[in-house]
């Protein structure tokens, strides 16, 4: 039976896998989050590439570790890119994370996108209480591509998409990672109220799950990401109480996460999958 | 009749207003300020939304509380979108600004559009003493998208924009907010020499003029994000002395601001319009 | 015959020279590095400006001091837009620097791009070992966009690319400048490991490369880019431990150099050319 103490366990390894293997992460990701993605990747131990051509697309994601796709600001080339690189990794076991940013009735050509986008089957499914709750079909008010909706009712809601991903990783003031392989709700807690103010962390978390479900599986690839995030948030904010200076410190302890720190500062709870 | 004082407790209450509000600002910008500006709206307390595709502008520019749009690098579809948003902000009474990056004829296509744009009635139109100086007629010699002419000479060639615009916001040594609305000049001091240094501080300002443009009139909007970015700019100035500190409390401090602080802080001065 | 000492003359120079004329340099760059190249060109002195588009392309370049060419993220508009201004650079004796980012067999729309712009003769090549290996005719396994080989292995193998440049710039743990008019190779050390876990240092190198291009020989504007970034990189290693803050440093290092702290830290060493 799944334990809090072996979960966090395998965090580690993935965690100390992820620093032996260096993986190749693909990032097809929107214009104001490329730069902090690519940061929070090569501080976590992966090397990311920011491939988002079409015409390259098929080639990179087959040599990739993991793909992750994004659609915050997509253009039409990206967006052929995306179904050239959900479709190949589906067909190369190469896993990948899909972020469905601002999924709702107002940004009808993404949400379409990320309709078409689920046949590929992605391993994990991320993003905020609103957006998820809206893709798993119940319409509640969504405003731009920030959240209106608490984590703590979408992941009630979240259930269905189980259909098409064996995980869902909904971000709030809790985290909330539904997993069909392991029949379980894992509520990861942490974090700061200033992480949402730093703008491109949701999009970079999404690439960090996409960067350890390269060396683990797609609940322990959430989880670790979600956990990684909360430490550093959380100690973060022990030093800093502003903006500015928070984004700094943030990275610094995303770069700076070890065994220990996992160890000492993860803070998750079980909760029953159909509970 | 005007005074700074009047002036003054209308930017705080602009300032609660928009703490209060959490506007949504749509933001049509270039690659180099995606992320600075999402990063400034939200610690200057709007909810910011980069969406420059033509196939989501209208219905997105419809639920927006204002629409920030800015030429920097301009692609075919943001062009396409520009177009878009901006008529339909117009239709809807979303206040929207317009931030003619390097206006001139070397950079003949985005001054086309620049043109256009001008037909759908910005509330205000911000940008630098250049740029202003050579919207308004005046062709003075433009090097890039830096400007070589002082905001002090500028201010006074750009009345023959008051036809398009209710609100010219000049950005420089001095900042100077042309308001046909008050039927004033104000000035407005302070910042640092180190802030033009920080690439996209402009473009942030004109979004943040935007935001504030979602709870008050566009003089008032484009004074209070002047100010918002003076305050902070000098507070800054008076911590760090090199660039990227700088960068880092100076971001700080535009999360910071509150009524104390402005109360404190702004200087400001009135001229005369046809001085 | 050329000295370290005379070189480093040479770098002084270089650097006086861009404080004094405040160079135009239009950066055609991808979406990862576009806000943090335009810091770092500001930072040094430079006036940067993005333009990245077909349409004013041309224009542009010829009343720019300097063109730098980076392919990280290529769009077909910016595609268009290279070659416009490349061959706008050479037919109007404008220096222009050529970065191959993920140059190889894998990555082929735009190394067959690059290959197609070498015919306009860029002053400077540079890029990472592995990059400047294979566009040199050594097929060496590639892996995304960060290099797998060492830059004292790459060095040896790039002399083939002096028939299409003066100059090629290596960076890695030490860097290389193969010099075909003063017929050395310039071996550049300095820096700091945690240089390339910041992203697009490289990126941002090559377009203060053009930088300096504006205002000395490519030879020495590339040995004063290197140069400018190692000690930079040296200096904010010793203040800071991890990534975040060693960013917000090394940027403030970047903006401090001056004649004293290139005399007392460049660090650089000649070999032969054909050693």
């Amino acid at each position: 039976m799944t334990s809090t103490s072996s979960l966090i366990e395998q965090v580690i390894e993935a965690w100390q896998s992820m620093q032996a293997k260096t993986p190749l992460v693909q990032c097809i990701t929107n214009s104001v989050a490329a730069n902090y993605t690519a940061n929070v990747l090569l501080a976590s131990g992966a090397s990311p590439a920011m491939i988002d051509n079409p015409y390259e697309a098929e080639s990179f994601t087959k040599i990739s570790s993991a793909l992750s796709i994004n659609l915050g600001t997509p253009t039409s080339e990206q967006m052929q890119a995306m179904q050239i690189s959900a479709k190949t990794a589906q067909l190369n076991n190469v896993p990948w994370v899909l972020d469905p940013v601002g999924y709702g009735p107002i940004l009808a050509w993404r949400s379409q996108m990320t309709d078409e986008l689920l046949q590929f089957k992605p391993s994990v499914i991320r993003g905020n209480a609103s957006e998820i709750s809206t893709l798993a079909g119940n319409q509640v008010q969504s405003k731009g591509v920030d959240s209106t909706l608490s984590s703590d009712d979408a992941y009630r809601q979240a259930y269905a998409l189980l259909v098409h991903t064996d995980c869902i990783a909904i971000s709030g003031e809790s985290d909330y990672i539904l997993s069909k392989e392991l029949d379980v709700v894992i509520q990861v807690n942490g974090g700061s109220p200033l992480q949402p103010k730093i703008t491109a962390t949701g999009c970079a978390l999404g690439a960090l799950i996409a960067a350890y479900s390269a060396v683990t599986t797609p609940t322990i690839a959430a989880l670790s990401a979600h956990v990684h995030f909360a430490i550093a948030g959380k100690l973060a904010a022990n030093q800093a109480q502003t903006m500015g200076s928070f984004s700094t410190i943030f990275m610094d302890y995303i770069h700076m996460l070890d065994a220990n720190l996992i160890e000492q500062y993860a803070n998750i709870k079980l909760l029953g999958l159909k509970a």
